[in-house]
């Protein structure tokens, strides 16, 4: 039987509940391992009151042991920008060429990252703008795929983003 | 191209969040038409506060234009078993053995209904007693499977409920 894949989810306090949440249970119906990062261990909370464990710090993680990114939305990747090892983890899987997928605020982290410039991607409306002025060729789509990186703009686009995300997953040779 | 499958989702305020969206995201991956029902049309709430249009009332359901039938939980079935078409609806999918699927308080409706004597079928925790009483073979496991009927425990079962719900799908020939 082939090797499970890992998928690392980065997220915060105030993640959308449903962005983190479908793209988990997903990710679990495909039997992909997956842990939860966040700058501490221990219980976050979406804005809709969901509370899931992040069983992993940030600083703590290597990439290499990864197959996949998951960046969901809400307010969580205003706090996971900050943050020096997301930006690490971030740019390592651009690095390696590694899946990435972004849904919504998602994409915030790989902007401070400086990993979007000339890539075409989306995000949610308001993150629109920041994303052009760090180069990125926005498109207002509900799934935008280029190379490595999937991009999604809100809930109502999961569908797509994880028929995308598992097509991904799914190229991945072990 | 196959003609696109079509589920019917029955619910009503105070519906678990991601056991409706979770279920309805991943159905419209496979490219599943879904209408969602309930006991009039309009936006019904989640317990979670996540909204969803009705666009159906279950007053109008003919269940012969629906492949399959998705039963989500939270408070909600306590007010759907109440309704005599979402009983008549239910009965429709069995006698036609057209496959059903119910989670968490989901499976009220078909107690109500009278469908589940000497099914094996599990639920949430404390409905089983009731599923019992109705004369359903109880299992406390994640999902079980008995013919037609799909039904799981709680929205961590998500990815299973899915999995097995997807393979009733693709088992539908049109």
């Amino acid at each position: 039987m082939a090797k499970a894949l890992k998928a690392l989810i980065i997220s915060a306090d105030d993640f959308e509940d449903t962005e983190l949440l479908v793209s988990y249970y997903r990710l679990k119906e495909n039997g992909v391992q997956i842990d939860i990062a966040s700058m501490k261990k221990g219980t976050i909370k979406g804005k809709h009151g969901y509370e899931i464990e992040a069983n992993k710090a940030l600083g703590e993680i290597n990439p290499d042991d990864y197959d996949m990114l998951i960046l969901p939305g809400g307010k969580a990747p205003e706090t996971v920008r900050k943050d020096k090892d997301a930006v690490r983890i971030a740019k390592s899987f651009f690095e390696k060429e590694k899946p990435v997928s972004a849904i919504c605020h998602g994409p915030q982290t790989l902007i401070t990252a400086g990993l979007l410039k000339g890539r075409h991607a989306t995000s949610y409306k308001t993150v629109a703008s920041e994303l052009k002025e760090a180069g990125a060729l926005y498109i207002d789509k509900d799934v935008v795929v280029d190379g490595n990186l999937v991009t999604s703009r809100q809930p109502s686009d999961l569908p797509v983003f994880l028929k995308e995300t598992i097509k991904k997953l799914n190229e991945i040779k072990k």
